[in-house]
């Protein structure tokens, strides 16, 4: 069964996405009708190049002055705020936790100078972001900068887009591998992403676990991150592999997630401003960002229902098959607190059960 | 495992084909775009009602006076003989076989008598048709009585037919469980056709197994056909499951293939004189057929290059998943000459490996 996951690793590579791990550039839109057969069909990722430069935004967003006006009487908006960048990902408290920002609703002025200051060595990362259609809401008074929908996706899709959602960060936000249940049109407006994305029939290389949710708190008096389970604990199922491990945790990573580290590498692109990433429904994605000469990345995205046909069917159902013996990977490690204290383990997830017991070296 | 393909088939079904073996029907040809997306993209067969009103072939070949006329001066056409409409498809010999019906040039005048008056009682059958796209060489006299490939299909495709095929048959020729690596637009010209179809995430309940490839050859002289294996021998890999077994064999078929009788009904579906079938790719068929008044049925299709992609990546992933014990599914009985000759066993396959060999039985 290893064998034969990971031939489909290897064959929808050489039928359909391309050995090089690169990603289709078109130098303009394609047609409805070449869009949906060449990427959405075979649910194959591509980037537009000459995309948005039509767009009011290509002008004036690179303008803080131009952000400030339109938004100076708009309400406050939803401002993340995390000590490392690192929202919506694993970190240890003390074992792994699935962690969400801090959320402070933030006048778009104080926000903005937030993101354009903080950093890792502030002691904080602020991201103005909330992924509930939030351009349309608390960004409306920039409706018109940008179009509503991406006119071919939604004549090819047959919709219009479920939500749009703006992204306004600096170099020090990270968004940690995940899937979204959405055709997603990603638009960058300045600065640039850095994506690495894996198709979905790689889904065992991700190591999805269950992990506890937990919450930053941020108190603006001290300037300090407080990290707080959620009560009652509430389990979040999420990709477990960090790429880019530190040098000091590399060989931990590579000895703990070889099938990623060892299989096919992550298609890897940068986005830069005026250009639109198609990033197909379920696939797995991991975004870096460069901020523009005042230190912002801005982008908006737009996500449109997927169809959940036969591709999703077989994505189900090899996302059930769980492999025997993955190939190189140890038993999994101890979570417990005295496992922690003497450094006998490495952190393991709640989805093992024992993440509050102790283990045989305990 | 058994229960997650199960869930496959289910799922597929309540996600995207619909639970009641039922085919979308559409009153007229869709947009090229709404064919990719709604169809082609799902892998999801339809019906188009209005489809081929305006071909003269809808006028014309209804005369079979027309039909003489136009290949009167043609060269011979491929006539296919069996003694029971069964070609491509399995007989025993003694052990069960792949086997391929006698062809024989013949002109068209003769080939169309021998297909209105051949029939079980008159101890063969005739088919004219051949998998090499045929229309546009053997039947080219008759190349202005339909379009030369499907507009919107290749529009939304975007490429023209790899293959046209003409099929003139009656109501005694089958053509057991198959597919194809082509999108599959299927016009029915006079008669019906009756199709019974499975999704490709139905592979295991096919029983694909690899079987002795044998060919029909008939001497005109005596009547008589005679079956004769390839020499060197040659396996093809086909469906085992005839799924309309006489009512002195069901039970057995029952017992053999329960994965297929005991599974979700197959869709079924008539294909009208003046409608198209989208078959699309890799879909299981089986096809039977009513003639005309004049005991005829004529088709024609267009085959189209397939794409290569995920979805075919993720079936050939699933076929490669041997279902360890298959419910209700005896052990392989075996095909030795003796147990066959005792009745001990039922036939075979030469997939079990064993086909010339003896079991303990023996």
């Amino acid at each position: 069964m290893d064998q034969d996951i990971e031939n489909l690793w290897q064959e929808v590579r050489e039928l359909s996405l391309g050995t090089t791990a690169q990603i289709d550039r078109l130098p303009a839109p394609p047609t409805p009708l070449q869009f949906v057969r060449d990427y959405v069909s075979p649910n194959k990722p591509c980037i537009i190049s000459a995309a948005t430069k039509h767009w009011p935004a290509a002008a004036l967003w690179p303008s803080t002055a131009h952000l400030l006006r339109a938004l100076s009487s708009s309400p406050p908006v939803s401002l993340h705020l995390t000590p490392n960048g690192l929202a919506d990902s694993l970190a240890p408290h003390p074992s792994l936790c699935f962690v969400s920002a801090h959320v402070a609703p933030t006048p778009f002025p104080q926000a903005l100078a937030a993101i354009q200051s903080s950093d890792l060595h502030a002691g904080f990362v602020a991201y103005a972001q909330q992924q509930n259609d939030c351009f349309r809401s608390e960004y409306s008074a920039l409706g018109d900068d940008v179009e509503a929908h991406v006119p071919w996706a939604s004549e090819a899709l047959g919709c219009m887009p479920e939500a749009v959602n703006l992204w306004i960060g600096n170099g020090s936000s990270e968004t940690s591998f995940h899937k979204d249940h959405y055709e997603n049109l990603y638009a960058v407006v300045t600065g640039e992403k850095h994506f690495l994305l894996l198709p979905p029939t790689d889904v065992h290389r991700m190591y999805i676990r269950e992990y506890p949710a937990a919450q930053y708190k941020y108190s603006p008096d001290k300037g300090e991150f407080k990290l707080e389970l959620e009560d009652p604990v509430r389990y979040v199922p999420w990709c477990s592999v960090n790429p880019y491990p530190s040098p000091e945790t590399k060989e931990q990573a590579m000895a703990e997630f070889p099938l990623y580290f060892d299989g096919p590498k992550p298609f890897e692109c940068t986005v830069k401003a005026g250009e639109i990433l198609y990033l197909p429904s379920m696939w797995f994605h991991h975004v870096r960002q460069s901020p523009d000469s005042r230190g912002l990345t801005i982008a908006v995205n737009y996500w449109y229902d997927m169809r959940f046909d036969i591709k999703y069917a077989y994505f189900n159902f090899l996302q059930c098959i769980h492999l025997p013996i993955q190939k190189g990977l140890k038993s999994p490690p101890c979570a417990s607190e005295c496992c922690l204290k003497n450094k006998k383990g490495i952190i393991a997830s709640a989805a093992n059960g024992n993440a509050t017991g102790c283990c045989d070296n305990c």
